[in-house]
């Protein structure tokens, strides 16, 4: 089931980097409500929302976007994807929330964001937490 | 619905707030897997990973931290609550997911992150994808 999940998951990256709304609008969630927080944005809530987002990223061109070490966590007939994301010398770490609806896995939420540069799992002194 | 799973949220919050470990340990998943992206940080997957940050977190002390604005995406068994974090004159926007777990809605992941200071809901023209 975990390769479904990361096969829609690459999906995802695969129709941003081809620059292709169909597609990106294909891996997007129908019925569950959707949900998406690019870097730096506000949240945006709704389908109209957020597909209007990736149209407007797209039309800009997409980056060499790279997903690498997706990890699966299955939460029944949801599950979370979290991946590196590697853009050009860059890189985020993204959340990617999927549900099983149609026979067939859906993107309902995707949250990208900065990425530590230290070693992987490092559990820091200072407080991440505190406004920077 | 709703309600429990937004009483679970402050939960999560309180629990911060007031350094209190036992009822950070209470608010997580037992049996569901779980993760959490402190803002800047590597990915933690699993329990004793997740837990032992929010100890050495709260050890620090806890920032000033307030939940804002939180809206919840139903998933079934599963929810998603999107929220501001306002920290002193700070702002990070979070995923917060969650279970429904013996009877109790128990956070699964956590993933905070810096927010954009223009207006909400923008759809800016350029890339937020790209390397910064």
């Amino acid at each position: 089931m975990d390769t479904a999940i990361l096969a829609a998951n690459e999906a995802f990256y695969d129709a941003f980097r081809r620059e292709d709304p169909a597609a990106m609008d294909e891996i997007w969630a129908r019925r569950a409500p959707v949900a998406c927080i690019h870097p730096g944005w506000d949240a945006l809530l709704g389908r109209d929302r957020v597909m209007a987002s990736w149209r407007a990223i797209m039309e800009n061109g997409a980056p060499p976007i790279r997903c690498v070490a997706p990890r699966v966590q299955r939460l029944g007939e949801a599950a979370l994807v979290i991946c590196e994301e590697h853009i050009g010398g860059g890189r985020l770490l993204a959340t990617n929330v999927f549900v099983h609806e149609d026979g067939q896995w859906r993107i309902v939420h995707h949250h990208a964001g900065p990425f530590a540069s230290g070693e992987p799992d490092t559990v820091a002194a200072a407080d991440p937490h505190g406004p920077n």
